[in-house]
């Protein structure tokens, strides 16, 4: 539903001027007079935006987790830092490419179907509390598309190129199919169903993310000791499962703002089906995940549960809006099966070494996110039909979608990260990454007990 | 104040259709003609709804920091699936048992005093909005109560008998006493007072989850080494005081969600004295808590200042919306003692073995905080009267109340925990006890240190 | 913004009230009446207000990553305790010495220039739905101003002396300085500019609070060990990284709050403006202490990058809502650089032992903050307007501002902490620092692993 109509009509003001320059209102005072309902509409978008944000902390912790210790402050570093640096280019550049021509509040003017050109800088007529509201919602999203990337790096891949990676990525990969399908570009208007539709971002954030990492972790090659000579791969522990758990349940928190969030304007009430959706389709994912591991391995895998749970929301995170809550049940229990089989596939056919899922959980979750929109969308909302509803067109949207944010993510990403190889070069050299890369690029350890007998553990 | 008409005047569209059978409405369109108050009330009751989900994170720390690594997995897993798997027994049965017959929004139409007849899977008339805000707002409760458990029952429950109980409960046990207070039911109609009176759960939510603790505990019986031949207990330290501390800091962050949002509306703007009142409660209760550890031992017991805290929002739970603040610091000291004392019964005079000290916090503070709401209430709000205003009805409601829950849940839990003792079975064996539970249930260990000389802790 | 005519129109039922006495409303029922964006006002001031409640976890998990293990139960013990003594202090008398004579809501009628008189223990007019609104906001300040102290005295300060403080900074120290800034005293109203302007306290709550961490961790003197005989400085290194990024993350989500909140109204739409220029100053702060640390050493400083983070965080706090991004990114620039400059002073000119930056995050750039906005204002709200739009006024009041909580906080810190020297005393002894305060004052470790060999770490 980010249709530019319909998000201008949440918007409020900006409905007034849709099509035509705004008056920049960066007080908001002629806002409030032309929509009564922006503060509850403003107090909803930004409690949600800082929900979002708070979901870098659970990647933080996740990651950190789920990798060993001795590599715990560079994953800490580059999964801290790249919000930062997000926010600076996509303040910088990345909203401007992505919204530009959107008209979708004051600033946003010009652009063409294939890339935003107003709003840098959220400077001149983007001075304004429509577009600033507007800003830090898509920002908190950029960052989330960006961060995923550092799990499935993790361990071996050098801080600086991890960090030029950052801002390249908010500047212009993550926006440029986002300004597609957000910003009003040529997914959003095709001519099948009414559309490509994400509602949340299975697409925009959790493929990209997700399919990046997949080039990323495969063109920095595998962790040493990863697999062995006769391609068979090693499992490398985690080394803090109370991290993994904290981790999971502040992505799950994160999300209800994530996904509910969406439609920028608690006047839509869909609101509370969004949130339903959301914490079912996370804890279908669970306890698939969870049963699953018990009936092949014998062991309940709270690790493998976690990334069940973080593969159903990231599943349902397209089609939240727009299905009832039986579908999210298969929705988030499929997005658990195609997880698993996709961890499978990555590391034993690929031969790529993703040490914390992050591909099969984003990339695999989030295509079938996209597909899943085309399937089960039942027509309460927004006019989006599935397959259930009898009706074909919106499937054929989804997959030109999947098909094109697969072909362009592998594509500008290939590029990207042979970019920064021949420059600043991607990977740690063998000695650091034999040490752990703690100490020769930070110069302290993630942890240090101190020798009091009274202390014996940290 | 959950009466069903308050309730139904704060759901807004409901009102228009109490009593008769009321058209769904999954969009919001309706909802939102009919009530130009439902946008803010919806943004309330949601972003209460996901700080009481996030609740669960700080049960996770808490308790991992209370009991043995050797067993942290092993908590982990559990604490993080019953709420998963409560989500979906919640979502088939639990809420239609619990509202059914309410009529308080659309699909909750059937249902008689003692059980909730309709609302299943949430289908039919209960695609909803105002149903499904409703839906989360008890969902996130109804998975506090199961989660209380866990701790209580740490270090020797298997795996599966605990997810088997997290269904059964949120299923069955939880929803009919819940019906009795909050759907409408028996309870809530009593003759005295204005009925019993439970504004948040310290009843509903937390005397339950601690009296199933209490019951659960003692069946699966305490810990080795736990009690000596002379039946004299052992205090068998926890691991991670830095997990204790965060874990009460994010419970104490959800508890606002918990009782400010039990309004279920902003428009009830008495949501800001519920909010001071459950704030100055767990500062009491935390300040009695560690003053006392240092009049009796010397020392300032930071654990014991939690648990005090988390007996303060206990006891405020019920009566939260009905006292002046004055009252808040008396019911949150007094909650402190009681649960002080009550350490001291259930492990010298019950010989059960409760490792963080559940039964205490929730069974003990919550059947206090039912009776203060009997003592303290003043009359402002929701005409609730207690003895300082010179009623005795109330407290007459208050303590049928008390009982109720305690017969109620002490039977239902026995029931319970012996059908899963007779086929499941309880408790692990002597051999993975011993071991700890991580490596023989789940194959991890909580925490793995790399063994770089870097890397000293973790 | 924070006068009282503004907060008043904010507020909405006090309007109508101000300068006499307001007819307390406990209920809530004739302040919806008088103003129906009560609900969406209250709605975004509660949730900000939990936001900023969080932040005590953040500030928690910081510290203690920051310091040495053994004396963790410590640093948590002060960094909960601090925040629940507060708590009352504020309840009873601090709240009414602060915005007594504001008549900003009911109960707070009587004052004078210097010092509140009237709001004590929230009761009789002050027992209001509006007050209680406004006391739960500035309770939460309040506890940030205290618990900054925690850090800078950590690892050798008694936690008796630190519980005396916590009681008297907040009912006396913060509170008087806050009335002549917020609270309608001399300050506020100082001919220069609009007066002294401080939208969300770089200078109230940061400046208080380092000023007297740079006071108690002078007086207590430097942990054993830090300086060498000669005057140089070893460095004490903390134990958890993770922890250290883990509370960045949560203080950074939480000053979305602490910021945007403060027009205590999601009328004023500027709030989202406010959220943008959070981000954007905590972002560059990170991003140029990384990069600086990188250029001086070689090593990516992910602790400096927290701090960097912080220091712009704190920088933009007073003028959050005055000002353009493009001046943000200047103030989150200068603040990182004055609070690294500052590090060095603190430790080699002054000679104190802060363990973990208080004293040059907060102090340092809590006064950067309030000159920033006699220098950044733009005039496009509240009529503050600094050097960049050619007014030298307002720089004046900021100058004035910042000399008086200069000499106020040095002050009566002094005062405090000596007072509490000669009675309580300040240092642990000397046997108690080398063991670690955490077993001879606490009577636990923070951190107890396992001795199975399952469980290598912690």
């Amino acid at each position: 539903m980010r249709r530019a109509s319909v998000l201008a009509a949440a918007l409020g003001l900006t409905l007034a001027c849709a099509g035509a320059a705004c008056a920049a209102d960066p007080t908001g005072a002629e806002t409030l007079k032309a929509n009564p309902n922006a503060p509850v509409n403003f107090t909803w978008t930004l409690v949600s935006a800082f929900l979002v944000f708070f979901m870098q902390a659970g990647f933080a912790l996740l990651g950190a987790g789920l990798i060993r210790s001795k590599n715990t402050v560079n994953y800490l570093t580059k999964s801290y830092m790249d919000f930062s640096i997000a926010a600076l280019s996509y303040w910088a550049f990345g909203f401007a490419l992505m919204f530009g021509g959107s008209k979708l509040s004051s600033g946003l003017e010009h652009g063409t179907p294939w890339v935003g050109l107003s709003g840098f800088f959220l400077s001149g007529s983007a001075y304004d509390v429509t577009t600033a509201l507007f800003w830090i919602f898509q920002m908190v999203f950029a960052a989330t598309a960006a961060t995923i990337v550092a799990g499935a790096m993790a361990e071996r891949t050098k801080i600086q190129a991890y960090l030029a990676y950052s801002f390249l990525v908010s500047a212009l990969v993550y926006p440029i199919y986002g300004h597609w399908v957000w910003g009003g570009g040529w997914l959003a208007t095709l001519p099948f169903g009414v559309g490509a539709r994400d509602f949340a971002g299975s697409g925009v954030v959790h493929a990209v993310g997700g399919l990046l990492a997949l080039v990323g972790a495969a063109m920095v090659g595998p962790r040493i000791g990863k697999f062995n000579p006769d391609g068979t791969a090693n499992t490398l522990p985690g080394h803090n499962m109370t991290y993994v758990v904290s981790g999971t349940f502040i992505l799950f928190f994160g999300w209800f703002g994530f996904n509910a969030g969406s439609t920028l304007a608690a006047t839509d009430l869909r609101i509370s089906v969004i949130a339903v959706n959301t914490f079912l389709a996370g804890a279908t994912g669970g306890v698939v995940a969870l049963y699953a591991s018990m009936a092949r391995t014998g062991k309940a895998d709270i690790g493998m549960a976690c990334n069940g749970a973080l593969a159903g929301l990231v599943g349902i995170t397209a089609p939240c809006a727009y299905v009832p809550t039986w579908a999210v049940v298969v929705i988030g229990g499929v997005a658990t099966w195609i997880m698993m089989w996709s961890l499978g596939f990555v590391e034993r056919v690929l031969k790529v070494d993703d040490p914390v899922g992050a591909v099969s959980v984003h990339a695999a979750g989030g295509l079938w996110g996209l597909l899943a929109v085309g399937i089960f969308a039942d027509g309460t909302y927004g006019d989006v039909r599935g397959l259930i509803v009898g009706e074909v067109g919106q499937l054929v949207a989804q997959l030109i979608s999947m098909g094109t944010v697969t072909v362009w993510t592998l594509g500008t990403g290939y590029v990207l990260f042979a970019l920064i190889r021949a420059t600043i070069g991607l990977r740690a050299s063998r000695e650091e990454e034999l040490q752990g890369l703690d100490i020769p690029e930070h110069g302290v350890p993630a942890y240090a007990l101190d020798p009091s007998p009274a202390a014996a553990g940290a």
